[in-house]
């Protein structure tokens, strides 16, 4: 659940805001080609202008390269398109296919998740329920003579950016008003917002007419269900509802045990006002979701110990308020420390750092950032993103939130149905049991239309609250009350309710789950996959710049190329036999007969990032060459395709291979 | 694509429905227990009532324990559900998921397809050039008083039904009318539909009140792209128009070369008016299709000589009509007798057979049946449907045709981008060339609005056709012309059109593919294969019945159960390591350390069709059982990962394995 709060948007942290000259460098000067943005924060004297202009020049080969060789196609082309709506073409459909794969592999397998298919089509109940019918909303404002629409935050962003890059009169106080905006441009509220736009005269950008206020805009498709019209539905905007109603029977189906995990892969869909950043911001996406569901009362996880080791890039909350970068933190220390809330939370943090980094994201360009106080919903425990930084900044791709009970209580609520957990006691447990009984006649009186939410706030307390107020209300008769919900503060009066304790013998607990949820935005991750994996490097004359995707081969969309050296019957022969033994042991490769050099046929495929190409030069054995070292050994015809499965599989690294078999140099 | 132009009825064979008689037997009685209905055609003892009767106690015992089990889950349960909605739970969703893998290995890399992925969320232009917005309707009917919807074929055939069933006063003039609508029902047009509910007196059947005439109903899911409300969309009834519209680059992709094929997997959506039997007729659904893209002059298939030699049930539409049964023809009898249109086609029947009986479909209850000329679109040159038989008689579950060049004319029309291959002649040929040039300004003149339907079946004529209405205005000035977009026969004037032939020099040929697509329906693949693979056996002791799923190793949702014998920290130890070893070889597990019985445990996973069972009863070797058999061999613990994995990817069987380790007797 990539926070509904406050909408889908890609989320930066304050420094990163502020202090854009600390963000990548694009050109490694040394090569003088264009190369992968490595985390570099020693350049200060390189402009934010000039950098700004890098990454651009980067993403355009990274983005040329990819809609040139199918990676991905922007839908219904010959239709002029939909903005936000993107094909994956051959390959891109095979990159995301093996990343689905190893993510099966490595959290449903590995943790023995239970995985789930729902419908895209949901009801309205359900999406009512979870909040997403009255707040899934972005705030847009309209052209008020053309009625086109234009996201309010995306407009006044636009115009601090640009007065702040371009306006040389800008005085100092000016500027800092504006990246003040710019920090607190999430937390706006719709008149704030307004007001803004208002006092700095924005209009709609492509005709200058005045913008309308702002208002909110609900980003879920709606459709209706069944040929009556009267049933409204949504595509989901997330996969995660259809886990969370199914809780009752998932439980049931792990033997009525805590914890276990159910997960699910499937589209989601967001009806965005105006996409922008290509790939990263659709109308239509994969995610893939888990809900590990545990007893609040116990967080701790018997794997903690296999990642407690894992160090990598954290950014805690208090390092990101007082302008600090993010450090290297043992996830092992961050736990025990209390920076993160708890070991489940920590495993998923671990667990998702290796997934990233074994598809072969960079990790110095990957860091968990912790959301601050203001961007995390109320009841959430607490929640860290994976950033992975690109070309467009650091780009939120997997939220891990300790959700607290909040699904599983909201669906309970209106279903009706109870969607807990039991624990059974080996013996009756005699209980004191605090009850907060509300006089609901009374608050009804006072409180009118607000009675439900001063109601659960009352219902909601802790022990200690509880018990102060009742001391307050025998002392004073009555007492002051911030009510969340309704973010104020209220006078409850002496009968509007009693609180006591009660002793009671209980034979079991009941209680409703917590949930750990990790989200992953798979395209996201690929597309930052794909800017991490691109580099170039000089043709063999020096005359021109070869790109290459340097995907690992579980990653690869395809595994190797068959080259016959010349065009021969004898070799292709060769050629069509090696590829047949490849298809059996489910080797996907990519055949070339035609009479093209052998030079520019590696060349086309390493740009497809195929790791591993075999060139047939004589009909006993072959040559293997590795992509991106171009090391070449010799192979017999009949061993070829199973040395390839020992390199993509993973049972052998190339430089295993390379000791076994002789080196061919061509 | 499951022909768009009749909705997606689930077509039964005339003969079935006229027969049904003939249909399967669904008890087996030498074993009193519930069987899996086999292909039967020899007890015409048993009368209709009574095979409904087993019909329904069969599947219902089928369905019970899929959805005990979570093999699937009405969607939103908690919420009361939506009709014709369905999550898969863990084990259905693992099936799903093998039988995807499964699809992917046997099509997309044996045949080297370029897989693509592309959105559901559809403009509504595409589906316009489709047909889908102007033809993607049922016919519905409501209820005058309530506004209830009714499918009008669906009321019409209970009528007919329920009276043949339950009137003993039938006389044989009627049964035989009611027999006749049935068999006729899809070809009724609106107005007969309408006739036939208001001549019979059909009344709604919750309420009795009249209904109104039948109207089309579109089955998209409708909704809209964007804030602005002015951009219709539709969910995507099928997932074929994303490859079609990206035929130009995808020809390109593959070096400009025909034939080739593209696929996809996805959801689809389709808002049936009123859902019903169960998981087969659903309001979204995953679809696996294929277009493969051929020279229409050439439909010869490389690799047609690997399945010709395959025999199987067909059911060719000559046969159909003359009341025979399907009958078993080798697939290379079926092309070279003209039976199947093309190599090509018959191609694909041969490797769909291949696939459907590798999963576990019992090939005694699979057929091949051709769609009769009435069911088939006017632009397909033949079209198969794979229908697999199971409680609700005979399914439709792969449809496999040659729609000719008609989507990509589609597209290439309403775009304006051509959607056309190129062959380069070595060199430049002569060719006499069919001209045909309609007078727009005479034919607008003497058609109006239906000019362009003219012109265009008039551009479409066929060389031999042309030259014979070239004579013909020549002789008589005029001539009769069927315009079968119009279903009408109009007047050619000889100032109309003129048709010539004219000497050019070519370089190269021109053409639009013709496309041959198999579509698969997984959902309804998978349900099947629930029926086939489900049997009972009495319980040791013989006092119950107890379920098996047999699915093959391939598709069976867990690979392999771990039990310790009795609950002790050393087995539950050697357990846990087994476990990890099957981890660490990509094979799903379930480990059950509760301290039931053996052959409780035994009894829960064979209902979940989990093929092997390891019992820990030592800590150096473990007993492992097949499901069906019951067999146990011993195997050292060491050894029992790489045994079970042999045995799951099909390199032994358990026949094999049965050889080289000693067998145990519990």
């Amino acid at each position: 659940m990539i926070r509904i709060i406050e909408g889908p948007a890609v989320k930066r942290s304050l420094s990163t805001l502020l202090l854009p000259s600390q963000t990548a460098i694009f050109i490694s000067k040394s090569h003088s080609t264009i190369s992968s943005p490595q985390a570099n924060h020693s350049k200060p004297e390189m402009d934010a202008a000039q950098e700004a202009h890098n990454r651009e020049a980067f993403r355009q080969a990274v983005v040329n390269t990819l809609e040139r060789r199918l990676f991905y196609i922007p839908s219904f082309k010959i239709y002029r398109g939909v903005a936000g709506l993107y094909d994956y073409g051959p390959p891109g459909c095979a990159v995301k296919s093996n990343v689905l794969a190893f993510w099966r592999q490595h959290f449903v397998l590995e943790e023995n998740m239970l995985e789930v298919d729902c419908p895209c089509v949901t009801p309205e109940i359900v999406l009512k329920a979870s909040g997403h019918v009255d707040k899934f909303t972005d705030l847009m404002v309209k052209d008020e003579k053309t009625g086109t629409c234009y996201r309010a935050d995306h407009l006044l962003k636009d115009y601090c950016k640009d007065r702040l890059e371009k306006d040389p009169n800008l005085s100092a106080e000016k500027a800092a008003e504006l990246r003040h905006v710019l920090a607190v441009l999430d937390d706006l509220s719709s008149e704030e917002l307004g007001a803004k736009i208002k006092e700095y005269g924005i209009t709609a950008p492509d005709t200058k007419n005045p913008l309308s206020d702002p208002y909110p805009f609900n980003l879920m498709f709606q459709t209706s269900i069944g040929p009556s019209g009267l049933s409204p539905g949504y595509m989901r905007p997330e996969t995660a509802q259809g886990i969370f109603v199914n809780f009752k029977d998932l439980y049931y189906y792990n033997g009525n045990k805590l914890p276990f995990a159910a997960a699910q892969i499937g589209q989601a869909f967001r009806n965005e006002i105006s996409p922008r950043q290509g790939l990263l911001r659709v109308r239509e996406f994969t995610l893939a979701e888990i809900e590990h569901f545990v007893d609040p009362e116990d967080k701790s996880h018997p794997k903690f110990s296999e990642v407690a080791q894992l160090e990598f890039l954290m950014f805690p909350r208090e390092d990101q308020v007082s302008g600090r970068q993010a450090r290297r933190i043992p996830i092992g220390e961050a736990v025990s420390q209390g920076i993160v809330n708890n070991q489940t939370l920590g495993y998923f943090i671990g667990r998702v750092y290796l997934f990233l980094t074994q598809l072969g994201i960079d990790k110095d360009r990957l860091r968990f950032r912790q959301h601050l106080a203001n961007e995390m919903a109320h009841y959430a425990a607490d929640c860290w993103d994976a950033e992975i930084e690109c070309s467009y900044g650091w780009i939120e791709c997997v939220g891990i939130a300790d959700r607290s009970a909040y699904d599983l209580r909201a669906h309970t609520d209106k279903s009706g149905v109870p969607l807990v957990a039991h624990e059974k006691f080996l013996e009756p447990k005699e209980v004191e049991k605090l009850v907060i009984a509300p006089v609901k006649k009374e608050l009804g009186l006072a409180f009118k239309g607000n009675q439900r939410m001063v109601v659960e706030a009352l219902e909601a307390m802790e022990e200690k609250e509880a018990m102060e107020m009742k001391a307050t209300l025998e002392e004073k008769g009555q007492a002051e009350f911030h009510v969340c919900t309704l973010d104020k503060v209220v006078t409850i009066m002496k009968n509007m309710l009693s609180i006591s304790k009660e002793k009671k013998k209980e034979h079991q607990r009941v209680f409703t789950p917590s949930v750990i949820e990790p989200s992953f935005g798979i395209g996201r991750i690929i597309y930052c996959l794909y800017e991490h994996s691109f580099y170039t490097r000089p043709s063999r004359d020096g005359d021109e710049q070869l790109n290459v995707f340097n995907f690992p081969p579980l990653i690869a969309p395809i595994k190797c190329t068959v080259f016959p050296l010349v065009q021969n019957e004898q070799y292709e022969e060769v050629a069509r036999r090696i590829a047949k033994s490849l298809t059996a042991v489910g080797i996907s490769y990519k055949i070339d007969i035609t009479g093209t050099s052998i030079g520019k046929r590696y060349a086309r495929t390493d740009e497809l990032g195929v790791p591993f190409a075999i060139t047939v030069d004589s009909t006993s054995s072959v040559t293997v060459r590795e992509r991106d070292s171009k090391q070449q050994i010799r192979v017999s015809v009949d061993e070829v395709a199973s040395v390839i499965t020992e390199v993509t599989d993973g049972v052998s690294t190339w430089g295993d291979v390379l000791w076994r078999y002789p080196t061919h140099s061509s």
